[in-house]
């Protein structure tokens, strides 16, 4: 098995996703997040929100479908397509960027993907033959209302804010810069969907929209000034901090900004290091409404996946609303009228966690895997383990999980199977401490607490775990082992 | 204004929700939650939540897009659907159930509704005219994906928990009752959708399934045993305590246990006393998968309305897609096989943010009005205003604001118009606490604290305010005013 699908099969087996509606065979794109994977993603998605509170963000939450007018005005409906790929043999289809990507080449129409697919003799993946039809299609998913309204599945959760731009800057009082932020599904109808958390037909997104004055600097402060590995697409890749990235004019400043912000979200996530790059688009690379984007993207097994795209979407979409609802939607500040202009930082969920779960995979010398998730993001924060189910060690145990769980719901407890076995089931969903209640503890109240990356144990006092303040997004057992 | 257009009017102008899509006309029966209704949401999704962890559920989350066979086994396919009536002369259409229910008449079928309404000549609410056809359709939306498939948006969240019973079960290691639950979006196709959060096409759900063992009691300990007002449907309702209601066999012990764990979320979102009530469904409002059915209800304004319902859909689901899957679904306890029962006590998101904020709108004498949120769900925990800006308080009501926000997002800062003004803007959105900062403050670090519904105002000191512990879902500024 590869890395990764040992790792989906660890998600299934212990509970983090699985494949939906498997009792009826599965749908293809479609993925449900078990018990402990909800846990993880809860988590993931409570440091996005809180760093963005941080920065005085603002959220909306608008609906899944979406009239067909908001398309209209912001080029979903004309130019939201893939191009796909049937082989003439066996009649299977594929995205044919994904079939072309080997080759580095990127097809601009689907008369240019069939001719590259040929004349690069690109082979069907399932009966090998080199014959090729393509034809582009729209992914978005369409419905209707009773009444007879078109409507759409959102591809993107941008159009809601871009809609209600006006409510939303009325609220804040008519003040740029403005941070805005959604959280919830964006759906598209892949040709191709992968296996694991990477392309779904049906996504957790956390996308931000700033709205600000392109004339000048919105956001002088960054907020980490992260040292990041960055990939220009015309120079050669560099670790550098973002405000050495402005000043060598890779990026604009408000661009750095963000990026130093989705930085940030990785780092609380525990996405570190040379585990993540900042990928420039390439011109043809860019999506209909960007001017330009840099990728946060994450080393899945060896291979780079898009986690955060931070997009310069310019004024475009406002330009275009603007134009199909009549609606006036400039900003006048200083006395001077202009349509704001937006950087979007848009992030993956689910990618995010799935690339959490590859990047924490570990294998001790004895073979046993683990999970080294962040204390904070754990689905776990401490399990408390009894020795015995018996001479009270038990009774024990359940009144101190008791009384934590009323102030740490994150808390569990484990008393099945040896304790060998409960270290192990515990280390393998990434539980980051084993409190042990042993016969020594009915005599003066201390427990042993074990660490899981280093596996060392301390004995530490009940009362001190009592005694533990727990704060919103915290694991409050870190302050016990350090 | 009626009371419910006030507090649309309200929800609107601060920022609690808006009608989604405005600027192209909005789009029936959608809505947007709005900056502070994100906030409150969120609050009140915390709460369901924790109490839901409290009792050891176990969490799943199943996509929205569901395949058709799913809903041939669950029955949705065949039986979901509303009865249209439309007016013969302006050519309207409305759920005849609507048109009906003033007169306490519920039409089994397209027919008897027809007769009905033309029996009792009920008038088109358009054009007053008595002439109707009435016809069935399933409320269900429709979509496909590119390989063909036929899927539908979900309806309720519950079958994609039924669906993944047995794995769910192997999670929870085999063991019963189990607690499982969901957290998404619902979407129906609804003929008449209503003003304000009530009745949308796109909506949250909480909905919790609990798996049990009908032949024994499975949650044999009360959590709060609430006393309730309750409507049984053959006897007169009365006041009473849940535990003595099941003494009293107006229902089963584990579906009351429910009810108390949707009392319990009520009480803590603030809906408590005479603006809650529980009311068990007739025999014709059913469900086609429910045996039994108790609605928490709210009062909105004089009219009852369902916010919570605890269903016992008995074995009804397990049964079917044991049925159409061919996959055993049954347990095996103390040697006996069967398939569980299910307990379902179903929250409706919108419905307890709309009821909340409809039961905490208040006018003072003066005519000012104020949101009463319970401290905990209030969008802002606490607002620091500065008398002036100007001599330093605006620079120490800052680094108030700042070093407060580091631990709680869920502090604000207005520094805009008179201290009256200000006042009243947050009480408007239900902000429990303001801490003026003040030229005193300058001299010996105490400040202002206001609290929001008696107006009363205490000098504290500001090292009072920094030292506050943060605990998740709880408003620490509470303990500065008591």
């Amino acid at each position: 098995m590869t890395k990764v699908e040992e790792i989906i099969e660890l998600a299934k087996r212990r509970g983090f996703f699985w494949q939906a509606f498997s009792i009826y065979g599965g749908q293809s794109g479609f993925l449900n997040y078990a018990p402990l994977g909800v846990l993880l993603k809860d988590n993931v998605i409570g440091i996005w929100k809180r760093n963005l509170l941080r920065h005085g963000a603002i959220f909306l939450d608008s609906p899944n479908v979406t009239p067909e007018e908001v398309f209209k005005a912001s080029g979903h409906l004309d130019r939201f397509s893939d191009i796909a790929a049937r082989c003439r043999k066996c009649g299977n289809k594929f995205k044919a960027e994904s079939l072309l990507k080997e080759k580095g080449l990127i097809p601009k129409t689907s008369e240019e993907a069939r001719e590259l697919l040929m004349a690069n003799r690109i082979k069907c993946p399932v009966c090998g033959s080199v014959q090729w039809d393509s034809y582009d299609f729209n992914v978005m998913f369409k419905i209707q209302t009773v009444d007879g309204s078109n409507l759409y599945l959102r591809p993107e959760t941008a159009q809601g804010i871009f809609t209600d731009f006006k409510l939303l800057l009325n609220f804040n009082r008519g003040k740029l810069p403005m941070i805005t932020a959604q959280l919830g599904k964006g759906f598209r109808n892949e040709i191709s969907p992968r296996q694991g958390l990477i392309r779904m037909r049906e996504f957790n997104m956390g996308e931000v929209e700033a709205f600000l004055d392109s004339n000048r600097v919105n956001f002088p402060v960054f907020p980490s000034d992260n040292m990041i590995r960055l990939v220009p697409n015309s120079s050669e890749e560099t670790d550098l901090k973002l405000s050495e990235a402005v000043k060598n004019s890779m990026m604009g400043h408000d661009h750095a900004f963000f990026m130093d912000v989705a930085v940030d979200v990785l780092k609380d996530v525990g996405l570190t290091g040379s585990s993540v790059r900042l990928r420039q688009h390439r011109k043809e690379e860019l999506a209909h409404y960007a001017n330009d984007c840099w990728d946060a993207e994450a080393d899945i097994d060896g291979e780079w996946i898009e986690v955060i795209g931070i997009a310069d979407r310019g004024n475009y979409d406002l330009t275009r609303h603007q134009q199909f609802s009549g609606e006036n939607l400039e900003v006048t500040d200083d006395g001077r009228s202009f349509t704001p202009s937006v950087i979007e930082p848009a992030f993956g969920i689910d990618r995010i966690c799935f690339a959490i779960l590859v990047n924490s995979y570990r294998k001790r010398e004895n073979g046993y895997k683990y999970l080294s998730l962040h204390p904070d993001i754990a689905p776990y924060h401490c399990v408390f383990l009894p020795l015995q189910n018996k001479d009270g060690l038990d009774a024990l145990a359940e009144s101190i999980f008791s009384e934590m769980k009323k102030r740490d719901p994150r808390v569990g407890i484990d008393q099945s199977g040896s304790i060998g076995k409960r270290y192990a089931r515990q280390d393998e969903i990434g539980t980051p401490f084993c409190v042990t209640i042993d016969y020594q503890s009915l005599e003066d109240r201390t427990v042993t607490i074990r660490e899981r990356d280093s596996t060392g144990q301390k004995r530490i006092r009940i009362d001190d775990i009592l005694a533990l303040t727990v704060e919103e997004g915290k694991n409050p057992f870190s302050a016990l082992y350090s």
